[in-house]
Parts: structure tokens; sequence; C-alpha cells
């Protein structure tokens, strides 16, 4: 576990008792967490979560899973500071339709390949490049109206 | 706007003063986004968020876009409660890793698209299955070595 940047003997608070203008105690259950020298990170969580939300989603979880609960909060709180509406979700929706494009596209790739195999095995197939083009679109075509 | 789901004349409380029991005021922030009968929706952001950030944020933001923050809140709320660890950030991640996957293929089934043409084009080729099945591996190889 880390020390959250305190030194041996001189109990220097973490960002969160620094924030919240409290006593930072040795079992300070931010203090592995939110080192005084990165203020910034519990601000964010503060702001979006609360201190007292964080709190208890960080006590009741096991320790080995806090530092990734942090980072996760971390990053959710600074995507709902920078798009308040939202937040997180905004990076969802932009990932999923990421996706829809590019299963289309391979869809697409991977029918012209079935297709251009076929015209290798038929015999005296005619293997202008005008042809092979408007199959290309006609393949796409058919995809669309699926 | 919405009406929360109240009747008009009797003040039946919305869903988020019902939670914090307080009387719900006719200009009350939550009551059209958080209708009586939807309690579970409250209850979410409630515990992740913390009532008073939620009420924060809205007051923060201009009527029109209340709606989408309180949906995009709810989303996350939900996805922190069924994984406490990750919420919402684990969704990102495995829609990335979702991403990562279909470029690989796509990238794959180009370069395969590419190569045939290549092949269609070239004078003498031996077009045996044995030897195209042999040049997709080829091609894959080449292709994670990059």
């Amino acid at each position: 576990m880390k020390d959250g940047g305190r030194k041996q003997g001189a109990l220097s608070p973490c960002a969160a008792c620094k924030l919240l203008r409290r006593r930072c105690a040795l079992d300070c259950i931010f203090a592995p967490y939110f080192p005084a020298d990165e203020s910034h990170k519990f601000a964010s969580v503060h702001k979006v979560f609360g201190a007292s939300n964080v709190n208890k989603l960080l006590q009741e979880l096991p320790e080995h899973q806090r530092s990734d609960a942090v980072s996760s909060m971390v990053y959710e709180a600074n995507a709902r500071v920078r798009d308040p509406v939202y937040g997180c979700v905004g990076a969802i929706s932009s990932l999923q339709q990421q996706i829809n494009s590019l299963q289309t596209e391979l869809a697409v790739a991977q029918a012209e390949v079935v297709h251009m195999r076929m015209r290798q095995f038929t015999p005296n197939s005619d293997t202008s490049n005008v042809d092979m083009v408007a199959d290309q679109s006609n393949i796409g075509e058919s995809l669309w109206s699926c």
C-alpha cells in the first residue's frame, strides 16, 4: 500500500484531508490513493461523487480493489467535469458508434473476400477492373439492405 | 417539461423528496426527472453521487439539458452499483478492446482484398486453394508483426 507521500513522523495531510480541512489520521482511508501532491484527483471525485460517498465505497471494498476503484472514479469524475451533461456516457456512446461503423466496414471487406474467392474459382470469369468496382458496389448495397 | 407524475392540486412528492423525506415544492428541481413511480432511479443516483451533487449539477445546467444529464447519471450510477470497482469505466475498457479486435480483423480482411486483387491482375498466377490458404496465413503474420 502507498503511504500517500507522507513523511514518516511528520503527518502532512493527504489531498482529501487537506481539502476537507480535517486531521489526517494514520489510518486515513483516502491517504494511500490521494497523495498531497495530486490535489486535483480528490477535487474532481469530491465535486462529482462527494467525499462521503467515496469514503463509503472504499470502506465496502477489500483493500486490493480500492486503487482500481479510485482510478475509475477519478476517470469518471474528470469526464463529468469536462462534460456535465453526458460524462462517461458520452464516451460510451461514441465508442459504440465506432464499433457499429467498424462492423459495417468489416462485413463489406469480408463479403468482398468471399466474392473474389468465388470469382477466382469460376472458369471464364471477366476480371476487368470496371466489373469488379460494380460488383463491390452491389455487395455494399446488399449489406445495407440486410 | 414533465410534471413528475404529480396530480394537479394534490402534491404527491417526487421520488427524490420521498426518499429525502422533505416537502416537494411546486418548483422542485428533481420532480420533472424523478417521478414517484420510478423510485429506483433516484435511489441509485443518490447512493452514487449524492442528492446534493445531483441538485448542484442540475442547477448549473440549462433546463433543456437536464433530462439528458439525469439519464446519463442514472446510467452511470447503475453501472457503479453493479460494478463498484470499475463502474462505467469497465464498459469503456471492454468497448475499447472490442474496437482493437475489430480493427485487427478489418486490417486482415482489407489486406486479403488487396492481395487477391494483385493476384487477379498478375498473369500466370497459381490460384490453387492450398496456395491461397498459405498466403492468408502470411498476411496475418505480417500484420501481427507490425
